[in-house]
């Protein structure tokens, strides 16, 4: 390589560099599926927690107000990692349509992140109606993201 | 089975359940296994994350901040999921010795809890030196508990 080729490499990957702080939180892209993972699935356990709860007809009130809020505390987190060429490593269950319909897919995001703040406002406030209506929303807003942006297992 | 056999299966079966609510979060023991590995993953990128920020000369005290508030949030769910017969599971790295020396683990697990209650109140209240100090002992915490309990790569 000509060492004016050499620069221009350094210089793209720089930019590249500059362009995508997110990717110096994983040290590997394998890092950043792992980290995605393991926020939803932790996300997707404390939605049957409190699924478990609403079933029952004394729903314990403290278990939904503390899975709520730690569903608030992860709901950004998955998005972080969801960087571009990651959606082949290892056991990644993204779609492509993550990044090439990248729109939507932010947009469903932010519906479940709204939702989500509805269920945790309804948790804090003992509301069990509102409890009731807003975890439905937030299943059906994990739901038609999963459809589309999920591979079936 | 005599009918009084079954009926002591299921006495015997329903005192287990009793005993063991934390069960009930998890309806195979894989599942209690994916869930402490998520939650202390999550939690070792986010020590990382402070790490990145201590290192350099101008702390971004808002990354800080978010890490150590969700490093206080998940500190406690991992001790929820090392349940009896769990040790021997997929990917565990928990050694034997969480079950056989219980006590033990759970000491250096409640201290990790007070060293990062420390860690993220000097963070709330943006006290570099005490961020530093706080987040050595909470990684000296995760060291002590790993060295004995977690098995080596």
């Amino acid at each position: 390589m000509l060492p004016v080729n050499r620069t221009i490499a350094s210089l793209l990957i720089l930019a590249l560099v500059a362009a995508a702080p997110a990717w110096a939180q994983f040290s590997k892209p394998e890092l950043a599926v792992k980290y995605r993972k393991s926020a939803l699935f932790l996300m997707g356990n404390h939605m049957q927690r409190i699924k478990a709860e609403l079933d029952v007809s004394k729903p314990d009130l403290a278990v939904v107000r503390s899975s709520a809020a730690l569903l608030d505390q992860l709901k950004a987190l998955p998005y972080d990692a969801f960087l571009p060429g990651t959606g082949d490593i290892e056991d990644s269950a993204a779609k492509p349509e993550v990044w090439t319909d990248a729109e939507r897919f932010k947009k469903l995001a932010a519906q479940m992140q709204d939702r989500v703040a509805e269920l945790d406002a309804a948790a804090r406030a003992g509301d069990v109606p509102a409890i009731r209506k807003a975890f439905e929303e937030t299943g059906k807003a994990c739901k038609s993201c999963h459809d589309d942006f999920r591979r079936k297992k």
